[in-house]
């Protein structure tokens, strides 16, 4: 495997996730090509400097490079690696930026021997979507999850390590079953809990107005993840349908043993509740 | 009433709320005292020029000042309320920071008529405790919820928003039953959410530690409220019981007819109801 600065890239997919990294990267590598089927996103990565140059559509040039990255959601990258594997050279490294990794690393096990495959995800973002959005600094001092096929060779691993590292990050290496049912429990559930959390205010607020003018900052940030890009979030609970689901009911057990201790007025039992939860949260700075 | 810089005051409690309270108010009234149980949290506030004397214990001097605003939690507010009392000198005005407003007007009601008295929360707070974290700039740009009693005189409310204004948040008068019943949604809520997604994360972490190392931004800001000060919360959600648990029923409905969706893959009635949340909360920037 060539060194980061002999490297050419692709990135499919010029959207917050896609353009940051090229953003982050292009210091780093020989060149990037940039995808995305919105010009518009081609031309602002372009005219930042961060990709040499690109296209709105998957041609020759693109599928050229050393490695190519699928920054897409997950469904487009697991229609994206049907799309592009007749056309690759061996050699070629496929990587991607994926919030699940079940299916596609699933997927990514079926492409022929002569192409490496690892799944990525890159375990930060940010609820403002978009390629205008895109900061080279998002990966900074964050975990980057690498997911190992059986077939990836140690030095596609050590390549994606330094990657990981010229982009001010750092690797994870877990097992694409273990990242999912965790992130279901990290990421996916907070996600749905915000989304509910504001549903529930919206409908009383649609009788009571006011409500909106005493929402203070711990609803903006509880309710925060619920302004995330739904394309994405989609995707997301489609393809990790078993872990989301599971975690729901473990939240719901917790919230049912709450309801109960508010109800009947357990103060006792409650106050510890409500403590383990509270040196949980201080101990875990975050 | 006596404007502003003509009027001594006494803060009981010398915790966030209330030493933040003395700090951004000393510039613009005649005198503060301040009480509180903890002799470090008096010495602390007065090393900062916040009060100009402290005790203790709430003997004549407290009792003496203009306007008295009590600064703990709700139920220690309660029990204030019958220990001054007997106390007060006619014309004296009594006022609170307390997070609940029912039971505290409620019993503000019966106080004799020549005290003044109105509740009152500012919607603002920081998941940190303690006077050593006060900040005077607490309030600024924030709501500061009023809530009259039938006996608030014109004089008096408006003497408590020239308060509010000088300490640069603004003013925002609402019923107590209301105010306790919107944010049952919008506080409450949001940091019962917050501890059961602790708990539900502490119990998989303990057989899966790798959890914590994949818990990134999201997961920091759904969970924050978590942190929040026990005694505080508790206080809380024991005098707000019945607009609490009806605040669950409507959150847990909601997240029925999530699972629901997820559980059938409806996709199409899944990107509508999560694009309602994405709309809303966008909308609503907080």
């Amino acid at each position: 495997m060539k060194s980061l600065d002999e490297v050419d890239f692709t990135i499919i997919g010029l959207g917050l996730m896609g353009a940051s990294l090229a953003a982050a990267l292009r210091p780093h590598c020989r060149s990037i090509f940039g995808v995305d089927a919105d010009p518009e996103a081609v031309s602002w990565a372009r005219s930042q400097g961060w990709i040499d140059g690109g296209d709105v559509n998957l041609d020759k040039p693109a599928l050229r490079s050393n490695v190519i990255i699928l920054a897409t959601p997950v469904r487009a990258i697991l229609s994206l690696l049907d799309q592009i594997t007749p056309h690759l050279a061996p050699g070629t490294l496929v990587t991607d930026l994926g919030s699940t990794k079940g299916e596609v690393c699933q997927k990514m096990g079926e492409l022929p021997p002569s192409i490496q495959a690892i799944g990525g995800h890159p375990l930060c973002g940010r609820e403002t979507p978009g390629g205008k959005n895109a900061d080279p600094h998002l990966f900074t001092g964050r975990a980057f999850v690498l997911c190992p096929l059986p077939s990836t060779q140690a030095a596609t691993l050590q390549f994606m390590q330094s990657m990981i590292q010229a982009i001010g990050a750092y690797p994870l290496i877990i097992d694409a079953q273990t990242h999912d049912r965790l992130v279901s429990i990290t990421s996916h559930l907070p996600y749905l809990l915000a989304c509910t959390l504001v549903n529930t205010a919206a409908s009383q607020a649609r009788l009571e107005p006011t409500l909106w003018r005493v929402a203070a900052s711990g609803f903006r940030d509880t309710s925060r993840l619920a302004a995330s890009e739904v394309t994405m979030m989609l995707d997301i609970l489609l393809t990790n349908r078993e872990n989301i689901l599971a975690a729901l009911q473990k939240f719901n057990h917790g919230l049912e043993t709450l309801f109960r201790l508010i109800e009947e007025g357990q103060e006792s039992a409650l106050h510890d509740w409500l403590e383990e939860a509270c040196e949980e949260r201080r101990r875990r700075i975050l």
